[in-house]
């Protein structure tokens, strides 16, 4: 008799996956993308790296179970094909909503290999692997080197949420808390490195000295 | 005490895969591929989309079960070899063969995705997966974007066949019928969409404005 | 009671892991990556072309149950940040190392292929796979064609290693003494086409003509 609301967690793994559409739909409109070709690389930045996950866990990939992430990348499109010359001035909004979904999926790829009875460093890399791989499937698409091998602290951001919840483990704190305090540290990292330019060192290219 | 002789279904599928392998290779032998890489792009784009499909679907790739495939395609190399000056006459063969590739593909990555029990929106991308992935495994191998999100309808021919079979499933008709319907329908859209230079919008630039 | 001393199998993995995790470092680095993106390309080299293997057996990448192989890949950028001036002169010894690799890994691929109850022509195919597919994968990170599809003799020595393994079958030798031809056999065609520049025909692009 109920009718289902969405759940609080519902409703950031849908903004999460809005944001990595919309960045997936914009970087393929820069190359002159048809609107199917845009969408399949929406969809691969959104989806993409949970899919890699399931995968290499050996589980039928997420979103074939759930036709609201298809759909989800489907509104991203609509909006901006409706909308392409006002998103401009959503770019903080989009980054912001982007950094949640970074956070959510990390700590969703995290407990789900957790629950497949993997250890935590395996886990620490499936949840990068969810946060980040559709970012570097959406980058081979577009036929660029991706972004996050060269300038951006952001698969780092899951790798440090992934380090806080394997120390929060030890501490035999509630599952809830965990989670909340995993994905904050993703969350806080990944804008902090953002508002003040913290990078990774870069290889010196050595085989020219 | 039979001689198996092969099927339609088999003559189709060689057909098919004769055809994606030759377009693998031509545009490997356009970046100086040496036999090996252009025998390896070849052998991707006939059967890497059905291989993205089953490893989705949790099973085997078809062409670890059977050597047809690789044979055909290692008889696809030849055919390059042997008589790579008189192929460009034959182009518009190859269109053909490779258009009823792409629909015979589709038919069978739809029905695969039915048999193992999702829904029929999964089957629709199962479908279009298995038809179009290999060619975008190719443009990957090769370094360029891949084609089929930029220029030509050639995935959406896969979806719109499975919408055809999707409404097809309403009117309670055989299998056969409902298979020849949907792969009719890709042909077709293939073929009309190239003849008439039919192309989906392509996304303006937003970023540019 | 006994220390685990490593076996010289083992000793062989981590060398092979190290040399191939320092040639995806090392060509990242050309391209400016920054730390983090240095290590996931240098573990993708390392590890891609077991993981893809099996993927496509139904099984758990290896990497995931043993550690080691990421220690090691963190280790391999650990020297090339400490010692990239120097690595230079050593350039003929990780030769050496990524060929043994190359002949361990393309040993180890057939045989788990062949232990999966598949037929030897599909554990040809997951040696090379194993062997060469690492490179394949770290050339798309880096956004170059991949370097085996066009210059060198590489996966081509590993199904050289395949057929020479088929060919021991016939004559009912021990398990060790066919592994030893099979990865003898890929060292020196590894070896002796870099000494004497063999290659494959390339071919031509006959669209021009």
């Amino acid at each position: 008799m109920d009718i289902a609301l969405p759940s609080f967690v519902q409703i950031i793994e849908f903004l999460g996956t809005f944001a990595f559409a919309i960045s997936g739909i914009r970087l393929a409109s820069a190359k002159e993308f048809d609107w199917f070709g845009a969408y399949v690389v929406g969809v691969a930045t959104a989806v993409g790296g949970g899919t890699l996950r399931d995968i290499m866990l050996g589980t039928t990939p997420f979103w074939m179970t759930d036709s609201i992430y298809l759909l989800c990348s489907g509104f991203a499109l609509l909006c901006v094909i409706l909308f392409s010359k006002h998103l401009i001035r959503l770019d903080h909004t989009f980054f912001i909503f982007d950094a949640i979904g970074l956070a959510l999926f990390t700590v969703v790829g995290l407990q789900k290999t957790l629950d497949f009875g993997f250890p935590i460093w395996v886990a620490i890399i499936m949840g990068a692997t969810t946060g980040a791989a559709g970012g570097v499937i959406r980058d081979v698409f577009i036929n660029e080197i991706p972004l996050i091998f060269r300038k951006e602290i952001y698969a780092m951001a899951c790798v440090i949420g992934g380090i806080v919840y394997s120390i929060c483990t030890l501490f035999d704190l509630n599952t809830i808390v965990i989670h909340l305090l995993c994905g904050v540290s993703v969350f806080l990292t990944r804008i902090l490195a953002v508002k003040y330019h913290i990078c990774l060192p870069t290889l010196k290219n050595f085989d020219d000295k």
